[in-house]
């Protein structure tokens, strides 16, 4: 722990509180009124981390007053600048910046309420609680790399559409944690390949963590780590307004994403804590609060902000109105307004939908044999022609996934026009930069990795769950069928983990028919994230009536049996052709088994109580799946049995596997023979 | 992708091939059997990762001969260095070196047989298949964060016992892939904040990744980057024997960790495809391994090393030998020697065990109302002074996760001695950093953070489940129980997430009784990782028996019904207290009611059959935990209800999310009833 600062000590370095010679106040008055919000929100919460705010007040009140563009009363303005507060424990002071600029739905009444349930004001900034939250943070490292996404769609689309339409910044604020977080290397690497100068990041170098002071943990330069990837670097002191200004107008210039070193001290103005790990995460209490607020010669009681430095944070919101004003006019004059605002709705529309419903048809007609991350490469052709909002990419695995369509550029340092996007041996950053994408508004991303290398996106695709965005992740290699690259490539609890996860569609399709029909319910649902779960090795198209989608409730008989049912197999995506060869043969020996393709879960369980017992029935029932038991004895019931893998897979080529593990055809036909001679 | 270098461009890089004056075999012949080799073994397997191992056989030959010490005659001793391949799919590479200096288990029938089920020769390397394979690697990053465990191991195990007993270095061959993934940079930043001068990075600088070029996807120049974190940081020619002798002795010298940057051709050798993305991750093909051998004056048919280079490469082994038994003499004569072989053996042994039991019972007498954190660090502080194994730390979560014990010093760069380990903000780097530990042999890590994050260490979480080490997951603040910080830090699915893992044992204790029984299968338990998931909030303690660990078979009845049960209520952790409350009540109204408490599923699945259905009974079944029902209907059967989470939590006090989520002693004895009367 660092020793505590003195009183002294921090008026020495206290920013001058006096109002400006011609009355308004000044950007310290300004700061305090943050700072004082943030440490009385906490205070009445009883709960929440007080230091950041009070550390970064000064820093956030340059950058909202002096060079940050966005309209309170028009929060979804496309052209607003992004904000983002990575370091999401210190909330309030995003909270406090929101009722100074006169969000609507930010008022006092949220501040005071501040960690209840039902607040607007939540323990972290949560996307779609409030206006003018643009994602949700807390898991530390997120909100910088979902803004490294922001900067990307703003070249992308200012490619696309020029600066008239599109030309805003992306502004974070990061913490120490943000940067040991090994997801802000990926972001940092990635930023600097991309070249995003539009993005800027304000390190709070408060040299404080909840354990200590941050010598415990690191030694790294900062600043050159950041400059060994291609960024411009700035240091300035926290409470030096000018220099905070100046060093935020040379980012704004430079052909560079850059790093702004502001050297703070944690909980500033606080008379004991400042500068300790004590004011990170607990109340300052009521004497050290009223303390600082001595301290910084503020006199107002808690939750009460002076006239004039009230009406001077609502004059930088009027100011963001005019230019939003003016930007409105330019849209309205220029030739590329309707396909503008068709892109921010960010709405595939129609012709996505008939043109899948066409090519689904082809399908089961065509019926192809081959793999279903194939079937998904030729779907994503049809996609990528139909629509332009979609943006693909891979972590490194592109001719393995094949997320990439013919005609499919890279979008690149110089050319952001491209649809395609590198991401690197970067599966974490992937999939908050794909968050930062689809926040944005004006794309629908996709981007492909191994099924099991979704463990390392997991913290960035809870995220899109809780947000509710539209991101597609594309997962192939999905079980033990990827053959020899062995068990640390093979996932066997994955497809477990993903559907436990709220808000997440898993879908794993059979054939090439239920892969196009799993594309478009992952298109056309904006509210909610969506995993493909493809086979390497081919499959048979099982599918032959197209019709329509059913895959949409989830899962459906795929097979029925003439008269009653002996028995059930419930099983997806590779698994599914094997259920079928065993029903074939059983019905050989007049056992009639019924086939279910269960292609997404979730969406099978919103079915009403009646239609799932029609589709499971009432007969034994045998899940199929290349993968563990758990979650299945959902739907087996309690005469259920299941054949799929017991622990981890191993190194063959994958016909040996599914043999070795016992996911055979006989294997299924044995287990129904045992529950039909046992009923 | 980049041009394809041409044959006449290998052969001005080409090392000489031609035999040293006084006839034995050139470094450069011994390198091309390790490159040979690995080029027979893809070829006959049709399926692995030719480049890698051609373009770093050179660099692996000179560490191997020149300053790698190691026994293949006992590839367990205690002081031998540590090599690890952390781009595992250049598995080939390590099995040639295998081969080539005699380990006994890899025969060329091994070698024959790459890839094919059951061969010592998996697909990555993986840990306990063959000997000398330190860990498994092949998720990239993985193995050179757990080297820096493995290297940290090394200092701590030095400063207790010893230069004449402890004297090893880590080595790692890390490519591209290992570098951009973000565990990287928690493992370059610990390892330099640590000072791990003992660990050595040979970075496969081949410029080509699986999509391409690495242009695609980065610019960061590695070589500031570690520098930046206090690294040592080398170049050389992949080829150039000297120059890769001379840098390996500058870091054998050094205080500081090592990078070397080798310049590679990826596929050196191959005429037409060196130096491509084409040989990176697929066979040679027959004409261009022909054309390989060729080009590097090979002329022995695949899978024939000539004697006198296997002869070469037999007495690198012999030297080793030489050195291990010079060891043997030490230890033998050493004053430490048993004490040495106690702890190399990592057995904590009787007291340990006696000692938990004893505080057990002082527990379930003393019936404290606390935490189960709180309850863990108690234990802990047992634990910690019953046996000097344990080597404990957080991600920056020390005061909250309560992972530190009275006396406990921090493990640093100049007292390695301590026994708490400051991971910083860095799960996946502490999961892997334990690894790597536990692998070493010696210790047994245990380390803290909140149960959500454990998201961010899921990469490593896995292959510790993969690998059966004992590593200990101290996983607090393990529901909605945590309150107002809100959804972000909220685990709804994770235990679902852990328990779908193979080999994992995932521990929810209910009270502090249970906590001490976990904490000791936990710790007795060497071949099973283990996640401790611990409540934030205070909770009674229900056990008065503890004369034996009732935790140990999984699932227990914690209170039964005099008569025969109406329902049988099935819980975890915090929610026991509920349960027994709710049981309790319904006693009153004359409702029999058993609650069973759940610590372990996975214990309580090795049970038989016949012990659970007692535990479970055949009256209807509630199951009741803070967490989504997923994993959950294994246990509830046809006539089952759960009362739990149904989506993300939310920011609130505890209380009061309890309320507004329905988890509620009235909501359990509202669901018997409805069973019970329908029943």
């Amino acid at each position: 722990m660092t020793p505590t600062l003195s009183l002294r000590q921090i008026e020495t370095t206290e920013p001058g509180a006096a109002p400006a010679p011609d009355g308004t106040p000044s950007l310290a008055d300004m700061a305090n009124a943050v700072r004082m919000l943030a440490v009385a929100g906490v205070e009445a919460a009883k709960s929440g981390h007080p230091g950041m705010p009070m550390g970064m007040a000064d820093v956030a009140t340059v950058l909202f007053t002096r060079v940050l563009r966005l309209d309170p009363a028009r929060p979804d303005w496309p052209d607003r600048d992004r904000f983002v507060l990575s370091a999401g424990h210190g909330s309030m002071l995003q909270y406090a910046l929101h009722h100074l600029l006169g969000y609507a739905d930010m008022g006092l009444e949220e501040l005071k309420r501040f960690r209840q349930l039902g607040s607007r004001a939540a323990g972290h900034p949560e996307y779609g609680h409030a206006q003018g939250i643009e994602t949700t943070t807390g898991p530390l490292g997120q909100g910088l790399t979902t803004a490294v996404g922001m900067a990307l769609a703003e070249r992308h689309l200012n490619a696309r559409f020029g600066d008239a339409l599109v030309d805003h910044r992306t502004y974070v604020i990061a913490g120490d944690g943000c940067l040991m977080e090994g997801i802000s290397q990926e972001a940092i690497d990635l930023a600097g390949q991309l070249r995003l100068s539009r993005l800027v990041v304000l390190w709070d170098d408060n040299g404080i963590t909840i354990d200590g002071t941050t010598r415990l943990s690191t030694r790294t330069d900062q600043l050159i780590r950041f400059a060994a990837s291609g960024w411009a670097v700035e240091r300035v002191d926290a409470y030096d307004h000018a220099a905070i200004e100046a060093a935020l107008l040379r980012a704004q210039a430079s052909d560079r994403p850059t790093l702004i070193a502001c050297r703070s001290v944690i909980g500033y103005g606080a008379p004991t804590k400042a500068g300790t790990c004590g004011v990170h995460g607990a109340p300052l209490g009521a004497e050290e609060a009223r303390g600082a607020a001595q301290a910084l010669g503020w006199d107002s009681p808690p939750f009460t902000v002076p006239d004039d430095i009230l009406a001077a944070w609502r004059s930088v919101a009027q100011a963001g109105g005019q230019a939003r004003e003016a930007w409105e006019r330019r849209l309205a004059a220029h030739p590329a307004r309707l396909d503008f605002q068709r892109v921010m709705a960010t709405d595939a529309g129609p012709d996505l939908a008939d043109a899948l419903a066409a090519y689904r048809q082809e399908l089961a007609q065509s019926r192809p044999t081959m793999a279903t991350r194939k079937a998904s490469q030729l779907v994503l052709g049809v996609v990528n022609a139909a629509t332009d909002l979609t943006v693909g990419g891979s972590a490194d695995l592109t001719h393995s996934n094949l997320t990439q369509t013919k005609g499919m550029a890279a979008m690149e340092a110089d050319a952001y026009a491209g649809r395609y996007i590198h991401y690197g041996i970067r599966e974490h950053a992937m999939a908050a930069v794909m968050n930062g994408l689809a926040l944005h508004g004006g794309l629908i991303p996709y981007g492909g990795t191994f099924l099991v290398f979704s463990d390392y996106a997991r913290g960035a695709i809870r995220l899109s769950a809780l947000m509710g965005v539209r991101v597609i992740h594309v997962l192939t290699h999905d079980s033990i069928g990827l053959g020899e690259d062995g068990p640390t490539h093979q996932p066997v609890e994955h497809l477990a983990m993903l559907r436990a996860t709220p808000n997440l569609h898993v879908f794993r399709p059979a054939d090439a028919v239920e892969t196009a029909e799993c594309w478009e319910l992952a298109l056309t649902n904006p509210g909610t994230p969506s995993a493909l779960c493809l086979s390497r090795q081919d499959l048979p198209t099982l599918r032959r009536d197209a019709s329509w989608n059913r895959s949409a409730t989830g899962a459906y008989i795929l097979r029925e049996t003439d008269g009653p049912r002996d028995a059930t197999l419930l099983a997806t995506g590779s698994e599914v052709a094997l259920a079928v060869e065993a029903a074939e043969r059983l019905a050989k020996e007049a056992i009639a088994t019924a086939v279910v393709s269960m292609p997404c879960w979730e969406l099978f369980e919103r079915q009403s109580p009646a239609s799932r017992a029609l589709v499971l029935g009432s007969a034994p029932r045998i899940g199929v799946e290349a993968a563990v038991r758990f979650g299945w004895d959902r739907w087996l019931g309690d005469q259920g049995a299941f054949i799929g893998m017991e622990g981890f897979g191993a190194s063959a080529p994958a016909t040996d596997l599914y043999r070795h593990f016992g996911i055979t055809v006989d294997a299924i036909m044995a287990a129904v023979r045992a529950r039909v001679a046992h009923a």
